[in-house]
């Protein structure tokens, strides 16, 4: 078996430290810089001939920089000989342009999935795709893995009853997420139904579904950006009279007002995967940050060994624990 | 401007002809045919030199004669020296297998893009792709289309007013097209919430929004396989009290038990188009079929004229009336 | 070394037992089926990540659908991870159309080899492909075996002596098939020449070598299809005063009315070899089949453990048993 | 439409002049030279932008030199924004290596075949390709050319009748092309049978088919190279009786000891097309060189206008005059 | 012919409208936005079916999103059916990662060369690439455009007799390009060598060559990034006793400490083109803007119509007026 | 770890010869020849499946056979089924056309490198290349190697002290790597400035830099080709003064008048590397031959185990005698 080494570009360094961690690896050596006129670049720092390099690189903010830095890391470690490349991209950017939904825009999701491919990736690991179908953008092996489970593990530990509890899917698109969530979490579901109205383009949120009334409001999506989605659909839901309203998504991206809006919605928590780091004006009270990298470590390990990972999610145990 | 010319595969001659009358153009001559071993052939009849060639074939049931079909017809076309070949798919076979839902199964319908860009296809036309992401499969121009309007300009044509309407998706996955539909076609929005039981097996299939009671309920999706889906939805909505059930699909599969679930299904009336033939056996009163050839002519003449496809939904009548 | 895994899909599980139990191998568990709309789909049941997957699958009747599954199931294997996937195919349809021999027709035998590559097969290996230069079709790595030595390994076991033989090709395409064995069997040599007659389009056939008067006729063919060749060969030859006819081929297609012309015509035996799964109708005494099992199964241990496949056949012993 | 541009590389120019001689247009302004290195070079003396572009270069004696020089070439014109480049190869070099028949060897034919798509050729016109199968070799399209109708034409100006022709394939690989002259000139069939002896490694050449005394032997191949197999069967079949013996070859390699064998064969006549230059030696009188020139500036004519080849063959006339 | 259709990226858009005014052509409609996550997006305004689209986009400052931006509108207008793409990238960023000169580093010109192509771009124009070899990272059709004669123009036009002047190259590398301006503007040539000195890592520059005295010092680069190169050897010469010094560059990126270094170095003047736009703190008054768009305008409309470029510096006239 | 397996072709045996001694490995047994006609061919004969392959072709003179021949034989192992197959090239030939200098030439040097990955090369050595650039023509592995360590060790044996040495470039182009050999040896550096004469075609070459006069000056160049440039840079630095002139190269190709003029130049030795084997009018008295033997084999032994060769030029040491 040829030897593993990972490998981190900037965009997330501490979860590929916890990565490391899991794994009991040390983190590569590689420097990735910016020149001073913000050409990228890396230089890698020990041997990687015949490895089995995994590089753990995000493409979140600043979505070009970090997709660019990863490509140009793909390139390196190609012509450096490494036996096989893993882009390990625990959120990837440019993810909603997975289809043309009016004429004339691109598919760059698409656009990127080639970009890797292109650059040398020999596979890819991913975790909670806005759409299960960016996969098949791929003709090298993905594996596809999902937050789920750890936040699904620690909403239990809060210790409500599937009584207490609805699901609540703030758009229509998200309603198949909701649904596997209730399986998991049992109680009702319910969904934001958002509509333009037939002759303004005044759009009305109302909802379908529940009983919310009293209950304790599961809001889940896959990423939060701006925030305008999910705090409108709370607020939707705190009118109707849940008692609490906790929000739960694999993607922080919180950019723009998502910050602001975050903290004057009706909203008690906020839980997050770490696939994103925040930035420190992120560090609010109400938003908790659950670490998935015992799931991408696990899987790194498996990839490595030729071993399954289907199987891998019926037995692995995450710790519920926040990192910070 | 190179002249254009139109084939057709044996998958459905008779939507291939509405289209040549559309376009005033005769059918291109091109033997397709069996061998006694069962291997598909093609030879052309006439000269495709420099053509600007479309290929007319929904790759529906039997799903891999007609696809292989089309692979062999594209390669002839490139062989022999066209100009630019579009194959025209009205309906996308194995368009359901788009992402991996599970570990080790394929995604065969980026296997289908990948071969059809290996035969040699210049770009596509779709129409009412199972998942809008499709697009994303092909690295060549596709067009997709959609036959709602078809749809929903009949449905306009019953004279139903708002008040007495409600839009039903028969699961999930299909709210954000009964979402489309509720916009064009005004009413209320209900969704069938199917869901497994926590402990057991079964599933338990119950309506979220509404009101129901009294109102014509229209079920609305890409596809009616063998019914069982949209026959449950069916009962689900009778029994809440729907006073009309009338169900529309842009694509008739058809198979399996299908024409009997629909039969015995509380159901006013099935409405398809006609990218998928009918069966003799599918010829029952309850069955409506809409010819989409006006949009799929309409989008050849403007590809082969390079005039834009993003103005023409804005313009064009669609006759009513069902064609046989 | 990586492990081996062997699957086959539905062409020829027999076949593809008898391989397993020639290699003491299970066979891999992969559930191949068909959808209830005809779409070929396939499931691993067991991990194929990292190891070396042989495919078994003869892309004989229903040729579109055993080819649709070929490509599916190495798409599978693919995004499963698999370290190289060999496509086993014993018989290679479509393999007649190797060339234009005539304007405005497809190369489908180049169209199946580049399908095959696009799917993600890694290597080929193939049996008495209908023209050898079908290999040059391909890129990546392909093994040609040839059924022959098992073919006159039987021939010799019944004991005819070179002065009693005569080796008849039954078309100007088979003369080096012929010229082959009668190196390999001794005996004469005599063509059959069809021609059409200047001025009509009657074929006549007469035979050109020889003598075939008083001798054991064994006439070799690559495959047998609708039997109109090698029955109207059978014919002349018998005419011609042969004592006893016999008529060997690789791939036994039998397709339309081959059993009766195989019946009527003047064959005492029929030799095929077991690429081709016999329908039960295609089970009359005179057809003998044996086996090609040690053959592929031979090759695909010596590609497993990198040995060479050249010295294989020299020193190889087949059983001349019939396999029932 | 775009403006023709013909170039010739150093291979034949003599063809290459009478092609733009039948099409009445000038040679395109092209330096083609080897440094004193050996390298290959070309620069392109008008402008090519936007042009359909054709280049004539067999790549006959010395072979490596000529495919370099058409591969330089093809990227000179593609670099140089060429609209399209056409590979006009008369004869096609490495043609005879077009499949495995032992192990461990190339395919060089795929290989060329590569070679050219590589460089950039967007279509290929080829003559009396050693097999039939290399035209699978191309994805781009390729137009299959034959010297027969030039051969034939000039046979039948020497005006013997059926009864004295017979038509004798050299070898058993022959025999295909031999049946295709019968059907053209009449006659009678025959083949030589090379053959090893068994337990020998001697070689015996004979007769089968016929009758041959007192016939003109006509022995048709695709190319003469070193001689040996056609002078070998011409002695067979005057020493069997023939009056007269004619060899006639699409492709004069004349390599090694071919001019003396024919010199000293009892061959009358040997009839070459003049797809590769005679060298100064090669000129002796029973030589005699038809032209391809008419058939391949007609080709390129209609694949330039977009005009069907297969229609071609129908209706042109060649002048039967040699053209020294 | 196809009509013409500019697009511009967010990058420079005051050169593209430069260049559209020499075309007397309007600016193509089209949105390029970032969204608040920072992804790149594009929509066009206007058809492209069939056009022959020319995206101008300096891959300059910030280099990532510039990239990206261009990569997506690529894409973008492949799959809106652009006739043809051209990508016209007035400077290349990451052109001086074009080569490993030291072990695992990646060559990230190539990789851009690679994602260009990959996104879908059929042609590309630049503009004095760092190394000329850039050219032969790709294999679409690639015009490499200079601005020197615009530089040699302008400072012709300032009146020194050749007598006075010495061009003076800043390093070992840049020498050629001196050689070259020495050939069209005459006097004297000098290098700044710069070396290590053994033992030791500090690097000593020296003059070799001149005279220099009394001279003016005309310092030509390809780009001036940081300006420390630059700014050095300006004091060297001027040291050496150089009456005046003037700096001339194709590129101007100003990164760092570069404006304050040009301020406080002994340099008269900078001219610099306007392939990357000056930010506000750029405008000192030593720096000289002169615009390539006439040479830009010029090649796009040659490139439409299919004219020689070859032709087109030995006849063009630029304007030597500085645009601002 | 797969076996290694060393081949050589026929363009320089003796090198690979050495290779193999200093591997201590023995020579791969394959046929390499040409037929009567010139087509190139080899057979391997023994087995390679699975064997990590090293094919040694420089493809210097005559450059279209070595060339052609190399890719055969990767052709030849690719389908053999070779693990890996690593072309070391020490000389790589057509490096000279390695960008446009001029309108529509080729650039022959990216298409080597296009045929070579096109052939299936997995990986390059080279030694020297004519630009650094040429790394970037391949998207697969290269490790690039220099013969100037072996130079400078040979001539740091000859023991002159760096106040005695000038180390001169013959021509602009040439200054990097003076300047690299100024920092080995020490010494003063002078470039010889060749120009054209403004209104006149006639090129002056003289001396900038120095001082040469009594000094011993080294003229290091990548390669000798016709000597042309180096003879006349030697008989500059012979008339300023130079006591002793040795001239060093990497690759000696010595064409055309380039022993004649060797000869004849004021030169007291020529020191080249054995990448091009001298051919017998070659070996005159001051030519000397360094092996780079050493280099290559220690290269392919650490690409065969994985390890470093960037560490392997700070610890490996070179016995600097020549080799005959």
């Amino acid at each position: 078996m040829y030897p593993i080494k990972i490998f981190s570009g900037s965009a997330n360094r501490p979860l590929a430290d916890r990565v490391c961690q899991y794994l009991d690896q040390p983190m590569g050596k590689m420097i990735v810089e910016k020149f001073p006129d913000g050409e990228s670049f890396c230089r890698i720092e020990e041997d990687v001939r015949g490895k089995d390099v995994f590089i753990i690189q995000p493409t979140c903010r600043p979505v070009n920089d970090t997709l660019m830095e990863l490509l140009v890391m793909i390139d390196c470690c190609r012509r450096a000989s490494a036996d096989r490349i893993t882009a390990v991209i625990p959120y990837f950017g440019y993810a909603r342009q997975d289809r043309k939904d009016e004429g004339r825009v691109p598919i760059s999701a698409k656009l990127c999935a080639n970009l890797l491919e292109c650059a040398g990736a020999n596979r890819v690991v991913a975790l909670d795709l806005h759409s299960a179908q960016i996969q098949g953008f791929f003709d090298i092996p993905l594996d596809h893995l999902s937050a789920s489970p750890i936040l699904d593990e620690y909403i239990n530990s809060l210790g409500y009853s599937p009584d207490e509890v609805v699901v609540v899917s703030p758009d229509a698109g998200s309603i198949k997420r909701a649904v596997k969530h209730v399986e998991a979490l049992g109680g009702s579901l319910a969904i934001i139904d958002k509509r333009r109205l037939s002759g303004s383009e005044v759009e009305q949120a109302h909802l379908i579904g529940g009983p919310i009334e009293g209950r304790v409001a599961f809001l889940f999506d896959d990423m939060i950006s701006t925030g305008g989605s999910i705090c409108g659909a709370a607020k939707v839901v705190k009118e109707m009279g849940a008692k609490k309203v906790i929000v739960a998504a694999s993607h922080g991206i919180l950019c723009g007002p998502a910050i602001e809006r975050l903290q004057e919605a009706p909203i008690d928590q906020v839980v997050l995967s770490d696939t994103i780091p925040l930035l420190p004006e992120h560090h609010i009270p109400k938003i908790k940050v659950l670490s998935c990298a015992p799931i991408l470590g696990e899987v790194i390990k498996r990839i490595h060994n030729h071993e399954s990972i289907s199987q891998m999610f019926k037995t692995l145990k995450f710790a519920t624990g926040q990192y910070y």
